[in-house]
């Protein structure tokens, strides 16, 4: 079944910004759908000025994957959309935020943390060296063992995100910093990926590896079945086993105690 | 340093239901508090009633762990405290939440999850046993190997939480289900303990196990020290190294394959 | 791709017991592999007495995921085929391992731990209820929210185990137990699932609904792919960048204090 | 209660080497010792070639928290004096492993993995930082952002452990590789804390953040209580709740699907 992604961009930059519009003059979306086309999902790409904000009930309704690359104007974003978004993460739409997005509302909704970090944009920007802490990992496919960015914008540690289900990748800084830069997580029945890498006025998302390990990670974020419960608060009122007091007897009546 | 414990209570039941009144003259809260006692901590009890929600800042900015019961008014928590609460957290304060709680919108926010779970109350109640899964936590310290409630409510899963960071307790219900009902999560600097047992109309909280985790999850949530970075957006201009462009040899141009 | 699964069995029960032989007389590994025929995986099974104790190199060479059922001669199994088993492991072979399994040499060699747990055979079984934990996980597909087994073996908490990378059962029991009983790890390249349910006088590998989980449990352990590097002791003498020392300020120079 | 503390050192670096006698003249065990003196711990120093290898049974027995450091005969410690550390750690005995003791046997039969990773010894070294994750962490208190190290050995990616239960530190190398270089992990009841930092041929252990983060250590995987369950293989022939057969509805026959 063809995996349905929709690729959310904030797309200000792009208005705004001369030199990020020579970075990417396709914008950055345009930029990773026309990388991830050759993998064979179904591509959709929307913006902050789309109608709804580009996140209406029904494009999330029918969205597998959602992409998220925001940065200036996460504040906009109105938060009935990201209750919408979080609702459909619960429910089981994968999420993959990408750099600036760890100051996404929704991002920060889900993890329940500021999700701060540290960051430097160095004029010329610095290398970045993304080290696969997880070679076997289905993100990690068909990637060399690390990925160097001639120049990124640094962000760095601490970065305030409940400790990672899995973590895949963690990234070197020429200035000497480190980050925890592919990050797994779980919330309700959705899967989240957070990838560190993807400044505004560097080429990053022109590099094949990341593209491919957006591309893994839109596999490995889709939900695998729809089967079994929704998480619901359900009342049962009916128990499987009686539950009048049937005689039983307490094996332990005090603490075991060695000290 | 003597832990500054608060105690906050929603305190509606004790009002409305003259059942609970029954079974908690004295309030939820105000048994919590007199079973905290010799404990040694310094001890606040606080209602939704209270000033502020009774969550003002300066109580919070005084307290290092806070205790949550609330039940049927988590809709009238004010946003603007939730937030606050959750700064704290963030900041450090420990944090228990009990019972009911896991619907508070405190622990929603925290968790990033809907927090649903399936329960059900049985009209005499139903046998609760509560298994320590990590029997030298210093959550189960002096406690038997089970915590045997003969009446409890059922809360079942499955649980709409993240994995957490440590699972301490499983509970066993004698209508056939069971539940995580110790669980510890870390968040920013601070530390979440959720402890399932608690329904309003069962003297739960006169069972001295209970109270006994309760005051070990005290310890073990309250910041163990107030050192090191609050986990701030930083920006760091000046780099520990240089990072003018030096020259580098890439070890690996591509993927090792063996498939 | 064809999975590659091999089911060893330790098959002495089937030999020894009458009792067992009536409840299969196929042997338990027969009764699985009749079970996951429909599932389309290149099947093979092996028992302790088969040459090289159903463990040579060149079948395990030639195995993707393999199947562990042994109870009463875990002792015979040769340390030398155990260190084979846990290389192959590493390298990424997928590992399912079944109810009594959990005293295998091979699993408390991967878990590092005693792996005990507290165990009661009742004459007539008792009652043992399933609960999908995480019923949006590829090992939940196509189950019902729980899984009843009116007879079986108890096996419940503590169990010595490391805190499982995911927690995806826990079952209840009848006389009052609980089991974290659906448990997946990684070690190296590999994935391992303990399964708790199976004892031998009782056909619960005749239930279809057990019979889905190991199938399920074959496909998420299955290594994704071969890519990236083997977990090498590796000397890497050239550094990516220059280590001369440069000039380099020290940012820090003590601890920041807030207490 | 103080906690009584052994340094075991394998020490024959100190005899072998001139380079290393020129940096550790007291021997590195020694220089622990002496660094740790101020921290009010019972200190004992023992080495591979004191009686028992230094690890006899009476001397494990009367441990709380056993330092490790090893490197160049791993292959000598005795697989029966491994044995019995393991058994001391899951009895409760803390464990803190110190730099090349990654490949000591007792540490890679307690991680169930290789423990290979990638290295370098640079000429005159490299910088090495070591950066706090989790600030807050009690293994963290008291210390800078980071640990700037001017020589150190690289220890790099990919590090072959399970996902550990915290990771505390992850280093920087000016050579370009990074490293989870302080990772806590659970084994029964006991607490494992790594370090990576502590070459034999640069004065590491001189450094007094580097002594803190192991003195922080030795009280954080000193186990907090010695109540509860031992965990043994334990029958439990009589259950807590009557087993025979009751009258029981199965609320679920067959799967929820949605999709």
């Amino acid at each position: 079944m063809t995996v349905k992604v929709t690729v959310w961009n904030e797309c200000r930059h792009e208005v705004e910004d001369e030199e990020v519009q020579k970075v990417y003059p396709e914008t950055i979306g345009g930029c990773i759908v026309d990388g991830l086309n050759p993998y064979g999902f179904e591509l959709r790409l929307t913006t902050l000025d789309d109608e709804g904000q580009g996140l209406t009930d029904s494009l999330l309704d029918d969205t597998d994957v959602l992409i998220w690359w925001g940065h200036r104007y996460h504040g906009e974003v109105q938060e009935e959309r990201v209750e919408k978004v979080q609702q459909r993460v619960l429910q089981g739409m994968g999420l993959i935020v990408l750099h600036s997005g760890h100051h996404a509302k929704i991002f920060k909704r889900l993890m329940g943390t500021s999700c701060n970090l540290a960051w430097r944009e160095a004029d010329h920007g610095e290398c970045e060296r993304i080290w696969a802490l997880q070679p076997s990992h289905p993100i990690a496919e068909g990637l060399p063992p690390y990925i160097e960015l001639p120049k990124s914008e640094m962000y760095g540690e601490p970065f305030d995100i409940p400790e990672p289900d899995e973590l895949v990748f963690t990234s070197w800084y020429q200035g000497g910093e480190v980050l925890r830069s592919g990050c797994c997580f779980k919330r309700g029945r959705g899967k989240i990926f957070y990838f560190g890498p993807g400044h505004e006025t560097f080429p990053i998302y022109r590099d094949p590896n990341i593209i491919r390990v957006i591309a893994n990670g839109i596999r490995y974020v889709n939900q695998a079945h729809g089967d079994g419960w929704r998480l619901e608060n359900w009342g049962r009122p009916y128990p499987a086993e009686p539950v009048e007091r049937a005689p039983r007897q307490t094996l332990f009546k005090k603490p075991i105690r060695r000290r």
